[in-house]
């Protein structure tokens, strides 16, 4: 009886496998195939360890000073969380009480389920206070235009987070919902694990009205950010230039994969993320494939269920990683 | 109304003053005062930042073997922290009911009440499920005899923590408690932020029963230990020698500093922490001395209040820091 309820009933988020080997071709979590910023190994190398002794800035102000100005607002709107996982899970505190619920897109990031669970409020019924919306979404990789978003957040009594982690990846974004003068109950979220390459370094932000973020900061742990996060990420942030040619890189291989998989006779949903949700042709099971591609040490993702098991999520690798994939189709999975 | 009600109320805690400027002596948030072990550095100095770019380690495993064996345990009896903070924000949601309520001693760690809030549950009062037990305590500095505190939870219906987040400076410790087999509700959490040097890191830890253990990675963030800290903290975790000699003068310069505020008329309540929770003589009030202090770059830590208003809670510096602190004392706060 020491486990509350709702933690005994829920299953946990599975993250996508990490596995060990270096030899593997890993397109199953959406990391990105190329390396963060020289900056940031410069920033690590810099990096005085004997500073670790000390409390690190417990509101990240150097970074959110360079986030404030990246996105044309002003630090006050700005909240850094250990990856968008804390501020996801913070915000389920503060915009929800234990009355009401969370809603998203479904399919979409499959966390969102658990975090209604661990908050202990209902998902996608009952009185909505707090809805996420994924754009461009995961695992689809669909893009919504800012204009469906807005004309939806108008109607929406509670707070609106719109995830865009693979906003960088996209033609466009909803950052100026997020920075608007009138804006009232949008938070735009953005992460440093995805279009920065630095998944490792667990750091995610968001921009919002005030009083909302000021919730954020009460609620969050004293020093949620550590030393060295703090400093990497403020290093990366730094280098637009560098983030930017990698996304332009992944962009071009992502037109040029989904034309290999439309010639195999696969359904690739018009992706503008790091990754395609692409259907197999109907000779082959997405399962099958999953399986079969694993044994050649590929890793993709599958997504069981009705709405997205007959789909793999394909990361967009390097060229080679990709030509890798493509082979091991061919060899084992073309008509 | 976008805000829940128990976020509005909250006050939020508020973590000890991090003056910016190098020359401050700072002796107000229990940081230890000589550097972690150079196995950190170089931990820093050997990690390829280009590895960043995959998603760490959702689970810390090499970081929970190496204290699993330290602690006389296996590794799915512990589990890993974003800080001591994130673990008992985790442990307010998995064993809390909505209904039921969260304990502690009284003064101990402020955190804890702000937790209560936060969950949206009360705080030493109502049916308490979490007990929050900081031994040694803080802001006091008294140790509790692990018998005492055994007897305690043995009767407990509910999930007692043992906060020994300064242990290494104590006597002894209830490590004991935690690791034996018949153990049902019993956690001992420990951090990285004391005896090893790494406040910045925000690394903790804690060792319990398995299915307590269990329920905190069910409901905790899937990756919420960068590869970073997983790193440096298995460095640190190593250098056990380095950490033990840090701790023994840091208890050397305790002795001797509580030895010169009582021969200043103090009344000092014997300390086994990194830190003397200290009342100065009658003809000078806590607060009045906190702030001269502070005019002369000096930090230490005042809590209002009638439980802790009349005492100072200073931190163990450095020899050359204590005497700094002492002469400041000689010369403005002297009979």
């Amino acid at each position: 009886m020491m486990i509350a309820r709702h933690i005994r009933k829920l299953e946990g988020y599975i993250p996508g496998e990490q596995p060990k080997s270096a030899r593997v071709v890993k397109l199953n979590t959406n990391e990105n195939p190329y390396p963060p910023s020289p900056n940031c190994a410069k920033a690590l190398g810099d990096f005085d360890a004997a500073r670790l002794r000390r409390y690190p800035d417990p509101d990240c102000n150097a970074l959110r000073a360079v986030l404030a100005k990246l996105n044309g607002t002003v630090p006050e709107r700005v909240f850094v969380g250990n990856g968008s996982d804390e501020i996801l899970s913070l915000a389920a505190r503060c915009f929800v009480e234990d009355d009401e619920a969370i809603g998203s897109l479904d399919p979409s990031y499959s966390l969102y389920k658990t975090l209604a669970v661990i908050r202990n409020v209902p998902w996608n019924s009952g009185k909505t206070t707090l809805f996420l919306w994924t754009n461009p979404n995961a695992p689809t990789g669909e893009f919504a235009a800012p204009a469906t978003i807005a004309k939806f957040a108008a109607k929406f009594k509670g707070v609106v987070i719109i995830d865009e982690a693979y906003a960088d990846f996209a033609r466009e974004n909803c950052m100026p919902l997020a920075t608007a003068a009138k804006n009232r109950n949008v938070i735009v979220m953005r992460t440093f694990s995805k279009s920065y390459s630095l998944a490792g370094l667990r750091v995610g932000y968001c921009v919002g009205p005030e009083d909302l973020i000021a919730a954020l900061f009460k609620a969050k742990d004293s020093y949620n950010i550590d030393a060295l996060a703090q400093a990497v990420a403020l290093a990366a942030a730094k280098d637009q230039k560098w983030m930017k040619a990698n996304v332009a890189k992944v962009k071009k291989t992502r037109k040029r994969f989904t034309r290999e998989l439309e010639k195999r006779g696969w359904d690739v949903i018009p992706s503008e993320s790091n990754f395609v949700f692409a259907k197999p042709p109907k000779a082959f099971a997405a399962k099958t494939i999953f399986e079969g591609l694993k044994e050649k040490n590929i890793f993709v993702r599958y997504f069981p269920g009705p709405l997205t098991g007959d789909r793999l999520r394909i990361t967009i690798g390097t060229d080679g990683e990709i030509d890798t994939l493509l082979a091991a189709l061919d060899d084992r999975f073309s008509r």
